[in-house]
């Protein structure tokens, strides 16, 4: 069996675009195997009075977006200029990550759904966005929206976001390894290693 | 004349440890060269209300220093379970440290201070601890605190706690290139290359 690396994100979280377009190929090269879990981390912000981006931490906000940019210069990623912030409000994107991801198809999904954002600055979580992505990874907008939407899509990402919590998450990418948490897409190495057996 | 990189700081800061131990073998290796520069990063916290161990946020905290020790294990650097927190609430190793800084023996001072909060976990804020520090690097303990607690001494910290502000400082360590601030012991090798002229 594999080494298994599970990846806890949000459709909406600015640094994970940094994991998301590398992810598969690194873990490839590394020989792990990665679940893509998106989950309301928004909900985990809320309750640990957590805000991503305050007005009276103004160097940090601008700090936050140089980085991303250095960084994505860095990993050979394409970069436009900061894209819309928030994005996916209603959550809807999310929702069809947490099914992609039980199905199989979260990382084609979620990387043309970065892509959208971070490029083309659109907001992935607006309906007609959401269609034309699924779409374009084969998929039946309709139906998938359908269930999204509906009850069971509600609870699962529900669900996923209690999972989340009971593993001592709060902000996201984060890498979990079993019971160990590794936050930030700069903690995937270690991350990786730690999956492997090197790491303890 | 070799690429400079002015590494901002606070003795107190957990993460610097991670930087503090490795950084000038590192510098050496990549080639570039350090100014330790320890400035009042808790005044800036206080502007910007930020909380670096807040209790409502106590999967963090407890997720920090589990980050500590497992990066410690993969520097190779010692860990002898979680140091006595805060430490320095004076100031006197921070002003002993720019003066240090000024002065070229930082590097050995700055390590030895946090060998003893790491390892030994004594608060080298205390006087008699900082004493001995002192004289652990060759210093005269007498001279030095008089300096350190004189009016200069104060003025110097706080001078470098204004430039740090303006420079869009939020957080330490942080390293810094020309305008270019780089936050996190984990942004060492970006900004050494920025300083070498690879990352821009």
């Amino acid at each position: 069996m594999s080494a298994q690396v599970d990846f806890f994100f949000n459709f909406g979280s600015t640094y994970s675009y940094l994991s998301i377009m590398r992810l598969e190929d690194e873990a490839v090269k590394a020989g792990v195997q990665i679940r893509w879990r998106p989950f309301n981390v928004r909900k985990l912000f809320v309750e640990q009075t957590n805000i991503p981006f305050p007005k009276e931490k103004a160097a940090k906000v601008a700090y936050i977006w140089r980085d991303i940019e250095r960084r994505a210069a860095r990993f050979g990623l394409e970069w436009n200029g900061v894209p819309p912030y928030p994005v996916d409000r209603s959550g809807l994107a999310n929702r069809l990550g947490v099914i992609a991801g039980k199905e199989g198809w979260a990382s084609a999904f979620t990387q043309a759904a970065y892509r959208a954002w971070f490029i083309d600055h659109k907001d992935f979580g607006q309906p007609e966005v959401a269609s034309a992505l699924l779409s374009d990874v084969g998929k039946d907008p309709r139906e998938l929206i359908e269930r999204a939407e509906g009850n069971a899509g509600k609870a699962d990402f529900e669900a996923e976001t209690d999972v989340a919590r009971s593993l001592g998450i709060f902000g996201v990418p984060t890498f979990v390894v079993g019971s160990e948490i590794f936050w930030g897409h700069d903690r995937m190495e270690d991350a990786f290693a730690w999956a492997l057996g090197q790491g303890e």
